[in-house]
């Protein structure tokens, strides 16, 4: 899979990526990926749930990966964070 | 599955969780169920990293599902909110 099908979750509002999902399905990607980190985990399900409810009803979500990543700060202390990967696809 | 194998992840520190389910599974139960909604989501992910990373290492993440809860209001509104449930088992 190329990393334009991957949509990366921040603290923008919701419906910048909804939109961006959207935009990709539209044009004809069969596959989209969620990744987010801390608290953008909730938000990136919160895509996934108004992209399958209110913009593409025959989008299914697919695979739902959860994994811990290790954040270097700029002063070398090491943090975990918590990650999420939602798999989209159209069915 | 009966009730008592699911956690429910709110707005407490995340070790009451750990510890919610670190004692369910030293008790002999072989599954558990995190659910969660809105912004106690990332939480929930949380709680099965550390489960899995710090405290059991034969504990596999199974099945992760996300969907939509409507909660009505005090006023009679409704809104929407995301949901996760991610099962903890015993490998």
């Amino acid at each position: 899979m190329s990393e334009e099908n991957v949509v990366y979750i921040g603290n923008k509002p919701v419906m910048n990526y909804v939109l961006a999902v959207v935009t990709q399905m539209n044009g004809g990607t069969t596959e989209v990926v969620l990744k987010a980190r801390g608290r953008a985990i909730s938000r990136a399900v919160d895509v996934a749930e108004i992209v399958r409810n209110r913009f593409i009803p025959d989008v299914g979500v697919g695979d739902i990966q959860i994994s811990t990543e290790e954040i270097v700060g700029n002063e070398g202390t090491a943090t975990n964070v918590s990650a999420i990967e939602i798999q989209i696809c159209k069915e």
